[in-house]
């Protein structure tokens, strides 16, 4: 599979992003109600049984999340953006919408949203063929090579590397079709919470884009935050 | 996997959609500057060697193509509307723009397209869920399951249900996000063409929806028309 065909050895071996072997809790199974950090340049795959809500939070508040959900039962079910806007009939979701799978079922409900909702559904994670269109050489942290390693460390077989629900990434469409690359308009501390609508796995990666102004104009990927509670 | 696990033995079995069986040359090698058609809700693959042109015809003009492209090499590695978008920094491409993989590499370049350039890079595939949700009941054509059919019928193995590139379908998105399900403004006869930068299989399925008026005010799906030619 081509999905898992690109190492992340380089990110593995030296120890500099540890994704692939820490997890939040035992399994990436939480204690309900703590507070997780997502440390910068990231990612990290959490467990969230149906009822339960997921809080994500813009720490910072300059700072993209990669955010992808996996159906628990079969994680080739998966959150999906190209599903999602139909069913939604609008680029992005908002609160109260239902968002979707592949087999357009409900995995999460968008409970809240304490930012402007500037998100985006349609962008790739970043990966290392982006660093190096963007100039960099060499190995660079990446949103994919994340996923990948966050569902290494639990375990969980990655059946494909779905288009992430790019949280407080604001690079809208222009009327004529024409997209821009901005910093974030989030403020420090703001959060969203989704509603588990089957057990599923959530992965959120601290997007390292630092070659774009996408998380801040400084450029400098920061830590995000997570936690897992009861329905309140 | 996920991608696989939904049957189309129903078409399969009856005979009314013989996607999975009927091939545009043998092994869907097509004779170059011959005119194949896709007949109407049905789907074909056809390989086209890099350096060669593929041209999708709309006959009527009213037809949505849901439109895929794989690499013959891997076809873990395809054609990718959610790396499309951020490598050309719009929605929708045009004439001249290269079209790239989910490893960012071009796959194919948008040569010519006599249409007014009305087409859809945001939504997924219509598949039996999609029907169920309209209220359909019982198996219906879908491109989703053409485009299982038509690489089966090559003996190529789906690795998963990539995003299409949904040429003529009119469902933009306003400057507020929300979309609209639109017929198409394509005409009679227009045609785009490709060339492809690498050896690949084409899918081309003939949209069989008719429940929303994207194939024509008329909801009738109708045939479309390809074929691979060297270049010129």
């Amino acid at each position: 599979m081509s999905d898992f065909s690109q190492p992340f050895a380089a990110a593995r071996a030296d120890g500099s992003n540890p994704s692939a072997f820490e997890t939040l809790g035992e399994g990436g199974h939480p204690v309900l109600g703590a507070l997780y950090e997502v440390p910068a340049r990231q990612g990290r795959a959490v467990q969230v049984k149906r009822g339960e809500v997921l809080t994500i939070i813009n720490t910072y508040g300059s700072q993209v999340a990669d955010f992808w959900a996996f159906c628990t039962a079969d994680p080739g079910e998966h959150l999906s953006m190209e599903h999602l806007r139909p069913s939604l009939r609008k680029l992005c979701p908002t609160v109260g919408d239902a968002l979707v799978t592949n087999r357009r079922r409900a995995i999460l409900t968008f409970l809240s949203d304490s930012s402007k909702g500037v998100h985006d559904t349609l962008v790739a994670s970043c990966d290392i063929h982006r660093y190096r269109d963007l100039g960099h050489s060499g190995y660079h942290d990446n949103c994919t090579d994340n996923l990948r390693m966050a569902l290494a460390a639990i375990d969980v077989v990655l059946p494909r590397v779905p288009c992430p629900f790019n949280l407080w990434m604001n690079t809208p469409a222009h009327a004529n079709g024409d997209m821009v690359w901005l910093p974030p308009v989030s403020q420090q501390g703001d959060a969203v919470s989704f509603r588990a609508e089957m057990d599923l796995i959530a992965v959120v990666s601290a997007c390292p884009m630092d070659l774009l102004p996408i998380n801040g104009a400084d450029a400098v990927p920061r830590s995000l935050a997570l936690s897992v509670s009861t329905a309140s």
